[in-house]
C-alpha cells in the first residue's frame, strides 16, 4: 500500500517532518511519501491561502494519478485543503488531518478543543467544525499567536505558547482532548497527553491511520465525478488536465 | 461609484452578458464593467471548479486594488468562489450572487428554492446555505441536469428546463420564492417572476444593488488581513502579490 | 421614490430625530418621512410593548395604503414590530431596523454583538435572532441598562454606558461588529466605529439604503394576503380595516 | 381555583362552546370561566390577526387582575397570543393551547402533526413550533383550507377535511399523534383517536389541566416585570393601564 | 388513581423520603406509592448506573403490570432511567422527574440551569436536555462534587454547596429558574426559592402532577409495543417477561 | 492484539458468524474472538432490549478486564448498546458498530440512509443519529418490516426485503451510501455495493479496522471514571463488580 502525503505548504523541510512522522504511524508494508506541491504558499494561516493551498492539493493528486496514483491520499494541514475536490478526481481515500483528528476524537472523549495558530486560522477551524458537524463538540478554538514559520524558527517559543493555550483548554475550557491545529505541532502530542492527562492528538499520525484503514475496507468515495465529464474540465492560466 | 464584476468562468461572451444584466441594475452614476479573470474554468459545476474559481476571483480582485482599485466587487458564480478570501485582502464590499439573492429572498417570501445545474453543483449550493445560514429557509435545490456550456448552445431547452424545476418548486415543494442558480440564467427573472407568481431572483442584479448600498454606508468589511501581515503573503508558481 | 419611516413609538421629538437621520441615508430623488403612529406606547422595551408597537405599525401602514401609499416601509424600533403583519397587508417592501442592521452585518463581519437597552429588551432581541436565523453569529447582547427615555433626557449617561457595553462585547465576547439596539442610538455609530475599529451599525441609516434597493429590484413580497381575503378582515374596537 | 380562559376571537357562540369544553375537562373545585375580549378580531388567520388578537389577551388579563384576579388564564386560539406579554403582566400561570398540546404530545408520542386551518395559518404554527424548542418533533402542518367561521357555519365539511388531513398526516407524514390547530375543532379529538389510534389532542382541554396543575405548583413564573416599573408603562389610544 | 413512583435506586430510607414529598403533592384521592426495584445501584451518578437503573425500572413497571398494575408511573431519579424502554411496555404514563422539571420550567421562566451530583453526572443531564430538545433553554450543569450517598451522610454540607452553584448560575450564568438535579434534593426547592427570588424545581414533586394530569387526559401513550410482540421478547439471566 | 466482538444478543449461531466477518477484517496479528454475553435478549429490536442488552455488554466487559482484558472491545449490534458505559468502565477502545459505519461514510459519501429491521428499530437508530451528531447527513432510515431472528431463518427473503429498501433509499431519497442497520446483514455488503453502485456498509467490518486504528494510536479513551470511583459501585442483584 502506498499513501502519499501531501504538505501543502511548500517548505520542505517542514515536509520532511511531516514525512518523518507519517512514516512512523504506517503500518508493516505500508509506505508513506510526502511531498510539497509545485505550486503554493509557504505557509496557510487564512482563507486567502488555504484557496491556494487547494490548488496545489488537487495539482499534486491529479499529477500522481496520471503517473500511476498512490492508494491513499492525505492532505496535511490541519485546514484540509483541497479534501472535497480532491476527493472528485479519484476514487481513493482522500482524508484531512483536521478530519482524522476530529474522526478519533469523538470516540476518545466527550469533548475537546483545538490550539490553533492566529486568529485568522481560527476562522478556517470554524469552518470545518462546520463541515464534519463537530460544532456540538468544539469547545473552543485557541490560538497561540505564533505563526507557522515563526514556530519553525523558533519551537521552544512556540511549544510553550502551545502548551499554555492548551492547558488553559482544559482547565477553563473543560476540554477533554486536544487537538493540534497545525501538522508543524506533531511532536507536542505525546509529552502534552502525558502533562496534561487527556488525549492530545496529532492529525498527520491518526490521518495515516484512518488512510490505511479506508484503503482497507476497499470502498471508493463515491463523490467523484464520471472521467467522461472529468475530463471535459479544463483550467485556463493553469497547467493540469484531470 | 466603481463596480468590478468578476464572471468567474473565462468565457467571455457570458461575461458581456453579465455586463449588459449588471449594467441595467445598476443607479444614476454608478459604472459597472464585468471581466473574466486571467485564469480560471471555462464553467464553474463542482468544487474542483470552485477551487480553481476562487483563485481567479482573488487574483482579479488583488490586480485591480493595485491598479486603483473599484469600490465594489461582485463574484458572479452562483457559489460565489473567492468571497472569503476577498474579503480578506479588500476592505472594499465583496458581493456574492447568492449571496445577495439570498438576502432579498430572506424579506421577500418566507422560504425559497434553488434551481440549479447539475447533481455536482448541488453539492456547492448545499455548502452555501450552510455558510449563509439560511438551511432552514431553503426548501429544495433542483438541477436542470443541463451543464453551463450546454445552455449557452441551446438555450431554449435550457430555459424550458429551467422552468419546469421551478414549477415544480413552487408546486410540490411549497417554495414561495425561486432563486436562479447561474448568472447564465438571468434573463428568466422577469418572464418566470410573471408566469410563477413568485418572486425569480438573479443574483447578478440583487448583487449589483447590494453592493452600491454597501459601498453608501461607508462601512469596511472587517475580515480583512493588515497590510503588513497581507505582504508576507506569497504563492509559489502563481504571479500574484498582495 | 418614497419612503415612510415608522417610528413606533409615541415621542414625536425622537420621530424627529429618526427622521433626520434615515434622510441624511436616502439616495437622491427619494422623500424620506418619519411619523409616528396615533397609537402605541411611550417606549418599546419588553413584549408588553412590543405587541401594542406592532398594532401602530399595522394601523400607520394600512392607513397610508388607503391614502395612496408609499413605496416602502421601515418600522424603526431595533425589535422590528409589525414586520411580519406588514407584509400581509402591502406588497410593498417592508423592513425592520434590526433586520437591515443584521443584513449588512452578514456581510460585514464575521460575527457581531448587540448593546441593547434593558434585560427585558434582550428577550425580544433574542427573539429576532432567531427569527432572522442570526443566532450563531450573535456573540451576546448587552444591555446598558438605560431606559430609552432615560436615554433621551440624559445622553451623555446613556452614550457612556453604551460605549462601555460596545468595547466589553468586542475586548470580552470577542465581537467583529457592534449593532446598535435602538433607533435612539444612531448618532454612536460614526464615532465609535472609530473608536472601536469594527463597523457599528445603525439600523435606521441601514434600513433606509436597504429598503431603497428592494424598491429598486421591482419585486414584490410575496407574503402578502389576497385583497379579497384582507377585506373580510375587521377588528372589534379598532378603527381599521384593510 | 379559579382559570379564566380567553377566546382571542369576538365570536361569542364560540366561547361558550370553548368553555363548554374546558369545563368538562377541569378538576373539582375549579372554576373555569371562558370570555372573549373586549376588543380583537372575529377569527385569527393570519400575523394581522395574531397581532391584534394579542393586545385583546392581554387587555383582558390586566382588567381581570384589577378586579382580583384569576389563579390562572390561558389564551385559547392555537397560536397562543398574548402569552409572553401575559406573562410580563402577572405571576399567574398563562398557557396558551399550542403550548399545552406540544407540551402533553412530547410524552404521549415520539412526533407529532398539526392540522390547521389555511396556508396563512401554518405560518404562525412554524413560528409557535420554533418558539417551543419543537420543529425536529413536528413532522408536518397540513391546512384544511377551510376557514375558522367556514368550519362554524357549515361543521360536517369542515370535519370531514379535518379528518382527512389527519389520516393523510398518519399515513403519508408518519405522524404518530395529531394536534387539533384550532381551538374549534376540540369536539373532534375523541372521535379521531378511535377512529386513527394515535393520540389526537386538543388543546384546550390540556390547557386547563396543565394550568390546574401548575397553580398547585405555587410557582411563580418569573418573566413578570416588576410592579413598578410596569406601572410606568402606558399605551396611547388604548384604553389600558398596568 | 393509583400513581407508582420507583426511585431506582435501593436506597430504601431515600424511597421513604421520596414518597413523603410525592404523597405532599398529591392531589385529593390520588394515592401515591413509592418503591425501590429488586435490583439496580445504590446510587446513579454515571451511564454505568443509568444502564442498570433502567432495567430496575422496566423490572418494577413490568411486573406491576403483571399484579393489577398503577394508573402511572415515575421514574424518580433525574436522568429518567427506563424512560423510552417503560413506554414500550405500558400505555399507562411513565413520567421522569428531569422531564416533569423541563416541562414546567419551560412555563415559568425564559431559561433554566441544572445543579446536579457530579462530572460524571452531568454528562447524563446533557443527554436528557438533547432527548428533550432542551439545550438552547439550558445556560449551564454545574455539580456539587457532592456524591448522592454522601449527601445523605452529611445534608447541611451537601446542602451548602447546592445553595452555592445554585446561586452561580444564577448570578454568572443567567439562569431564571434552577432545576434540582436529583430527587434527594427536594427539601430544598422552597427556602432556595424565596432566597434566589427565582423557581428552583423539584423534580418529584412536579412528576407527581404531571402525571396526574396525564392520566386525567385519557391518553394512552403510542410507543407502547403491542402485546403480542412484546410477549415474543425474552430476556436470558433476567426473571422478567412481559 | 485482541480484540473482543460481544454480540449483544445471545443467538450463539449468529455470534459464530459475526465472528467470521469480524476474522476477515482483521489485520495480521490481530486475534479476533466473539462472545454473547451471559445474560441479555435474542434479539434487540426496541429500546427495551436496547436496556438490556447495554447490561450484557458492560458485564462482559467488566468480566473480561478481570480476566485480562482484550485491547478493543466491540458491541457488534447495530444501536451500539452499552458504548457510553463501557468506556467508563475499561480504558481501552471500546467501538460500536454503528458508530464505525457513520466514521466512514462521513469519508466516502455526502450523505447515507440505514436500512433497519422494524419500526421500533428506527427510534434506536434516531437516537444513534443524535448521539453521533449525524442527523444531517442521515437521508432516510427504511426499516424492512423483517424480524431480526426472521430474517436468520428465512435469508433470501430478508435480504430480497433489505435490497428493495436500499435501491429505494438511492432511487427515491437520495442516498448516496447505504448503512447496513444489524449485524446479521453483513453478507449483503460486498453483492449490493455491485448492484447499488455506492458504498454499502457492513458495522462489523469497520469495526474491527476502526478498533485496530484506534490500538494503534496508543491513546486511551478519557470517558474512563477512576479505579477507585468504580470499585465503589455495586448493583444489587447482578452478579458483577468493576
Amino acid at each position: 500500500m502506498k499513501i502519499l502525503v501531501i504538505n501543502p505548504n511548500i517548505v520542505l523541510p517542514m515536509t520532511r517532518d511531516i514525512e518523518a512522522t507519517a512514516r512512523t504511524a504506517a503500518g508493516p508494508g505500508v509506505q508513506v511519501d510526502a511531498v510539497s506541491p509545485r505550486i503554493g504558499p509557504s505557509a496557510i494561516e487564512c482563507y486567502l491561502e488555504f484557496n491556494y493551498a487547494s490548488i496545489g492539493v488537487v495539482d499534486t493528486i491529479a499529477r500522481t494519478e496520471k503517473e500511476g496514483g498512490a492508494d491513499a491520499y492525505i492532505t496535511a494541514c490541519f485546514c484540509d485543503p483541497g479534501l472535497e475536490a480532491g476527493r472528485e478526481i479519484t476514487e481513493k481515500p482522500v482524508v484531512g488531518i483536521c478530519e482524522a483528528a476530529v474522526t478519533y476524537a469523538r470516540m476518545l472523549a466527550p469533548n475537546f478543543s483545538i490550539v490553533t495558530v492566529l486568529d485568522a486560522t481560527r476562522r478556517l477551524n470554524e469552518f470545518r467544525m462546520v463541515s464534519y458537524h463537530a460544532e456540538k463538540l468544539c469547545k473552543s478554538i485557541r490560538p497561540t499567536h505564533v505563526g507557522v514559520l515563526e514556530f519553525r524558527e523558533n519551537p521552544q517559543c512556540g511549544l510553550d505558547a502551545l502548551f499554555e493555550q492548551s492547558r488553559l483548554a482544559v482547565e477553563e475550557d473543560g476540554a477533554r482532548c486536544i487537538l493540534l491545529g497545525c501538522a508543524g505541532f506533531a511532536a507536542a502530542a505525546r509529552e502534552f497527553t502525558e502533562k496534561l492527562g487527556v488525549p492530545v492528538l496529532d492529525g498527520v499520525t491518526l490521518a495515516v491511520r484512518l488512510a490505511e484503514s479506508l484503503v482497507q475496507t476497499g470502498h471508493k468515495n463515491v463523490a467523484t465525478l464520471s472521467r467522461a465529464y472529468l475530463e471535459t474540465k479544463t483550467m485556463k492560466g493553469f497547467d493540469i488536465t484531470f
